[in-house]
């Protein structure tokens, strides 16, 4: 069978610890299931930054990186804001470089974050149709608002100006609203498959005749404030949402998007989103899945499978658990998940041990009990279940008969 | 006594139904406390733009303004997004072009929204602490994201691109970072004269030896992939901090900020943020209060009260629900209440009707049940309650003996 080639960063602070914990899993998939994988750790933290003068990867990363099929990655963030390493200072910038520079290097221009509300995990909103939400947010990963275009005039001067430039191109729009709209159909064929009742969604967009659409796609702007490119991405969304007269389409800004990701989240299918704002709107999808424990993501180049997707956690690398044994590890092996879906498509194997995973978190989940407040009812009262509980739960569900593979 | 001129300019959709009820509130209050409130509509909606040859408002509208001590503003928004009106394209920008034209040109520049969820209204969050919510949100109002400056290149062409550039003033963000903590000493203040037991609050921005705070400032960026202003409002922020010893400071990145909206909403106190990411999250604050029904909001130039401040409502003209009489007016009441605070500074008899107002708001609240999902039980089954209903309520209240001014 196929091998395929994962190269494993495992980042800073929680980031080493869900990794270590999810390389367990990986390896127990693997023995047991006959994976074809291959890892090898890239161990190029935030503080690395002195051993490289500055610089956090060695020179050739984005090279040593291409040969690999997938990368997957703990978390990444320098644990003092703005604080001096040795002679170089490491700003929350410089020590993200890495995620930027696989996201523009690689040409990663799509970042998916499903939101879907595991049975089980923590629910932060009040009303009961809040189970129901089931969206994927496609955010545009590659330009927009992070080119990071701009700088400072007269600097300390009480005359200083800061600019920042954002830079949105037709091709990068157009690629990523098209993706949005094929992941549409491609999600409307998968619930057809399964048998599940239809959804109703509303076209809002189009003047269309009124009738039943089953899928839809909303796109986010801020287009009465920031018209360039909201207008931009208003006319590429209107003429691609000709190719796909299945699908409904709505529009909404920015700031009622993140109101209705409170108020009514079900209402939403695909969302498709710029750089900065779809930044925003995936972390209130991951607080929709039930919060940073167990949102997963990832970061792909959907034309290209000859360059490695980048899959990491919604979380960070959070200081402030480090070190103390109760980073939850499941978001991590939800993202070891997507990955091995991400495989799965020329692998079938692949693609059932996605399915077990998947599974086992759930059930995992389900195992604990959460209060009304959407907080988990950790281990013992008052504590917090350990990393190593849940992954021993984890491996015991993964061993389990029922969790064979056929 | 001294005589208040109002400018009211009801706008558009919805906006003309809550100012219409919301004026007769003020007619009750004036009448009966003798207050010393005159009016002036200005009607200026969306719909005027083809009188105006493609200006919403007359040329001279801002001259026209200067004249009143305060403006009440119902909402603007076109109802038909891009379509076209006459020989005239009304883009979204155009038809909020008052709004734009009015915190900029008359330099109002910060806007405030506080957060605090009245008893009765939707609570929105599952966990019971999002009752003690209890937040100012101090957003940028004249610079920043919503410059509008860039433009479309290559425009059609597959090469096509559009920048946007944000533009940010060192004077700028000096101005509203200093207010922001002006607002927290204010706050502090007044929770301390009202004998409320004392809030705790952490400080993680100062190097500052582990003391009690019972104030904070927030600072909201994106600076690991916004660098230029995110350090210039870091660099100000930690600055002007120095002068506010007593106030515990914290940052957070946008895209968390909204996070923690959701999941911890009572650990902040005054909030500030840039122009679009203050956009974004008063819009989240708004959803905290209780929603859209009953979220107010001030656009205002705190150094200045020789310039009219512009209150308006948080929510939009809603086009979906217009003319169906069923518009919640309370947003637009409490509206005029932060108004008559403002005017209040300088006159005791309005700063006692805004309290009137406040009080007959959440007594009308509380006299209607909600259901657990934070949805209002409204009037009859199915039916929601209309604006004549709440109005007649709000009006019995504010005339009852019980609401004397004395
Ligand atoms: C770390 C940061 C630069 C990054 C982003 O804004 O893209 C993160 O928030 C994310 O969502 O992956
Ligand atoms: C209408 C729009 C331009 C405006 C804004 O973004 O400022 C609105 O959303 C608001 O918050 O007042």
């Amino acid at each position: 069978g196929k091998r395929w080639r994962i190269g494993v960063l495992p980042g800073d602070g929680i980031g080493t610890e869900v990794v270590s914990a999810t390389m367990q899993v990986l390896e127990l998939l693997r023995d047991r299931f006959e994976l074809g994988l291959d890892w090898q750790e890239l161990p190029w933290p935030s503080t690395a930054w002195h051993q490289h003068h500055g610089e956090m990867m060695p020179a050739d990363a984005l090279e040593q990186v291409r040969k690999y099929d997938a990368l997957l990655l703990g978390a990444l963030g320098d644990p003092g804001p703005l604080s001096d390493v040795g002679r170089y200072r490491l700003s929350d910038g410089d020590s993200l470089a890495p995620l930027l520079t696989f996201r523009k290097g690689l040409d990663l221009w799509a970042c998916e974050r499903p939101a879907r509300l595991l049975s089980g995990a923590p629910q932060y909103l009040a009303d009961p149709r809040a189970r129901e939400v089931d969206m994927l947010v496609v955010r545009e990963n590659s330009e927009g608002e992070y080119v990071n275009q701009g700088g400072r005039l007269h600097r300390g001067t009480p005359f200083e100006i800061a600019t920042q430039v954002e830079v949105f191109t037709r091709a990068g729009t157009e690629r990523l609203i098209r993706h949005g709209f094929q992941r549409a159909r491609q999600r409307l064929a998968e619930r057809q498959q399964s048998g599940d009742p239809p959804k109703q969604y509303r076209d809002t967009v189009r003047d269309a005749p009124r009738r039943d659409y089953h899928a839809q796609v909303c796109l986010i702007t801020k287009r009465n404030a920031l018209p360039h490119w909201g207008e931009l991405y208003t006319e590429v969304f209107q003429s691609v949402a000709c190719e796909f007269p299945e699908i409904a389409t709505h529009h909404e800004l920015i700031d009622a998007a993140c109101m209705k990701f409170v108020q009514s989240p079900w209402v939403f299918d695909v969302v498709i989103a710029s750089n900065l704002q779809g930044d925003i709107l995936t972390d209130l999808a991951a607080v929709l899945s039930g919060g940073m424990g167990v949102a997963p993501s990832c970061n792909i180049n959907p034309d290209r499978r000859d360059v490695p997707a980048l899959f990491e956690p919604t979380h960070g690398s959070a200081p402030d658990i480090v070190k103390q044994g109760i980073a939850d590890p499941r978001a991590m092996m939800l993202t070891a998940a997507m990955m091995l879906a991400w495989l799965g498509v020329e692998d079938e194997r692949c693609a059932l041990a996605a399915k077990r995973v998947e599974w086992a978190v759930q059930q995992d989940l389900l195992n604990q009990k959460t209060d009304r407040a959407g907080q988990f009812e950790r281990g013992g009262p008052g504590s917090p279940r350990s990393t190593a509980d849940i992954l021993e739960c984890v491996l015991t569900l993964i061993a389990s008969p029922e969790s064979k593979i056929e």
